[in-house]
């Protein structure tokens, strides 16, 4: 049997560098985002790769908890200052023919009706390579920003995103029949009335009595991506998510989670094998070991601690400005912190960590393992993911953009061709989904929760409301 | 003295042809503007014809009022279906360096503190050259679409508008000092937290806690647009817009609007030669007045009436499907039907019209007047509109696209630069507001009421929250 082939999405952020300090770095143009020139040249560069997909993260409000305040992710820009990715698209899409662009919406903050309008405007204007990245957000901050004085406890969070997606599966699969545009210039006829229904939905979260704006766009529903990492995250993606972006720093943990999502996809009807899984991985190569290892160390300088535990913060919502950075951190007494570190030291039980090794460590990549060689190693490295984890592929972090990103494709991808473990061209197919699954499957496959509520294209009568 | 030059912007919405009916015409290529191809190639041939902006309209909802169901603006397109339109900005960006783009944005149902986040973005990505047509809505079933009952009543909604106002000003001007961002690789340090500061508004329709996500952009606060008709919308055009699109069917008519914009705008404390005042303008040109007049007629056989009803349904609340087509209208028992054809008729007060003739010659150009000819009387026209109402140039609107655009581009400008009527190139400055208002003119006017929000390069902490 053919070894399994890989797949791989690229990660990037509408913000300075996703590492905190890395802007530093001389070779960095993240910069250069506030340009298209940015966005067009990454595109290309990825198309030139046979990437899936640019997965484009976001965040609404800042990172604050650090010291209790965000100075230190303002003066190290973590994360921040961060612009609305979604109207990159259309700029990236005019560069390419078969890139897919995963793009971050973060429903607890978009109203259903318009952000349904957009994603369906974006999947036209690509021909049908867009993907929503489902997010719920973390930061209190972003709460306030929207009016709520805090976040929906994170489980509620989650029950209203069920309900949200209800709500755009009817609006992109339900309100219009396939049928339903006739566009007859003789008939002097655009569409049928008949075949265009009102979407009713009065919940708990969000009240919508609506057509959707838009036709049909060429694959309905964009592909939908997750990267939940909680337990509730973990069944939403099993439940909902075409690609499910994970990270681990170690194979058996990665093996662990891939496991639980598959076993979770079946028990909600669905393939597990129809539920693509990436795990995040940071490379950074150079034509030989050496040059490689000098990159990682010169990266590795550039790193910011502080920017780092700002970070950190954000994600865990611990304050870690009052831990002192050299002591061993099981001497640490606070069981927010013990929780945070230990899946990181469960990864490398036989040494006593400090916040500032872990820091340090953790500065670049974040919970992405790093591989750090020439690409014979690092092609190995991939393989034995692939082989010891069951995902199907990769999401690219780089540290220093657009350098890591163009050495990965010029060096690394060849490796991978040569072995038989990366594709040579773009499959079949004009749509993402046609792409990811086969030129049959423009549409959500039968067995995704969103698949029943696709109109039929004749009898839609019955279910007008 | 030289004439007062003629400033041009072009209208365009995300939606089949804005003319009811107009779609079903041989040359119409509006279909394709579920292709970028469309947008680049209408941003071209207006960069081309040296125009200020193109002007992208919206609506969110459907036209439901006539016959008391949508089947009437489904059958006949009638600006539905309808997309987003701020995604397209940075695809014509990429192939202009000097137009314009106004886009609508409704604060009705945006919340302002992402909807800041993408107009900064859209600025950055543009160099500047990006501006917001405010609208709040008019349609009933957009409120239901966003889960109200119903739209605000017509004043309470300006009141809300006035609220959007302050927040977003306060993002763009206040939330970022100017030399906030210090960008300074050497000294690890990207901005000075103390110069990025908090926005706090507890006020009637919305709560805001947040710093603004986007380091200032070119423009800060885009270029404001306004179109409202109303006496109230006429004085939150007088007091926020820059730009203020007008339409009316004669001269007088229009004479006497922008002599009330410029007196509403002194009173607010603004120059009045500041506020930009653009009359709708329709046009259909041929090489000589035959030519002309035979396209016109050929336009004519292509509008719907049904549609056309139904526009006007929608804009005026009234359903006419129930009135006689052939009767003289003032026979018609209906307050609200006397009202709507006021305006109308009073521009044509020498003879009785039925509902079926309003709807045929307002089918092309809907309240705007439609100049029919070769370049030579066309320029008569409009240098006679330039003279006699005050204005500063015209709001083009197509019949056919992009046939109309093409040939005033091609045919109408030259003869107006012939005049003396029309610029031969564009002023200098980088961003729109700099085009409009001269070079020295990057962000708002000190007079303008989102000025005060400014914060100054470096006493901001006066005014922290």
């Amino acid at each position: 049997m053919p070894p399994k082939q890989i797949r791989l999405n690229a990660l990037d952020m509408y913000c300075m560098g996703c590492t905190p300090g890395i802007w530093t770095h001389p070779a960095d143009e993240t910069h250069r985002k506030l340009t298209l020139g940015y966005w067009t040249d990454m595109a290309q560069t990825l198309e030139r790769g046979l990437f899936e997909s640019i997965f484009i993260a976001d965040i609404f409000g800042v990172y604050d908890v650090y010291g209790g305040n965000a100075d230190a992710a303002f003066r190290h820009a973590v994360e921040f200052p961060v612009y609305d990715p979604m109207v990159l698209v259309p700029a990236m899409a005019m560069v390419t023919e078969n890139l897919g662009f995963g793009i971050t919406g973060t429903l607890s903050y978009e109203p259903p009706f318009s952000f349904a309008r957009r994603c369906s405007t974006l999947d036209h204007l690509t021909g049908g390579r867009f993907a929503w990245n489902i997010v719920t957000g973390y930061l209190a901050s972003a709460a306030r920003a929207f009016g709520k004085p805090d976040q929906l406890p994170h489980d509620e969070r989650y029950a209203m995103a069920e309900e949200f997606m209800g709500i755009v599966y009817r609006l992109w699969e339900e309100s219009w029949d396939a049928d339903a545009v006739v566009r007859d210039k003789q008939a002097n006829r655009f569409a049928d009335p008949d075949k265009i229904r009102s979407v009713s939905h009065q919940g708990t979260y969000f009240q919508v009595e609506a057509r959707h704006l838009c036709e049909p766009s060429p694959q309905r529903t964009p592909v939908l991506f997750q990267a939940g990492a909680s337990k509730r995250g973990r069944a939403f993606a099993a439940k909902h998510a075409e690609c499910v972006f994970i990270s681990g720093l170690t194979r058996p943990m990665v093996a662990e989670i891939v496991k639980d999502i598959r076993q979770q996809a079946a028990s909600f009807g669905r393939d597990p094998d129809s539920v693509l899984i990436y795990t995040a991985f940071s490379a950074v190569t150079g034509p030989d070991e050496k040059a490689a290892k000098e990159r990682y160390e010169d990266y590795r300088r550039h790193v910011n601690l502080e920017g780092t535990l700002a970070l950190f913060g954000g994600y865990s919502g611990i304050d870690f400005s009052g831990v002192d950075l050299d002591l061993p951190l099981h001497y640490v007494e606070s069981n927010a912190i013990q929780t945070f570190v230990e899946g990181f030291t469960s990864a490398a039980p036989e040494r006593e960590w400090t916040l500032r090794e872990i820091g340090e460590f953790l500065g670049i990549g974040g919970f992405a393992p790093i591989a750090v060689g020439d690409p014979t190693s690092l092609a190995d490295e991939m393989a034995l993911w692939m082989d010891e984890t069951g995902i199907d592929g990769f999401n690219l972090i780089y540290s220093v953009s657009p350098q890591d990103v163009n050495d990965f494709v010029d060096l690394v991808i060849p490796e991978l061709q040569r072995r038989g473990l990366y594709r040579t061209t773009y499959p079949e197919g004009e749509t993402m989904r046609e792409k990811l699954y086969g030129s049959t499957q423009r549409s959500l496959r039968a067995d995704h929760p969103g698949a029943k509520y696709r109109s039929s294209v004749s009898g839609g009568e019955e279910r007008n409301t």
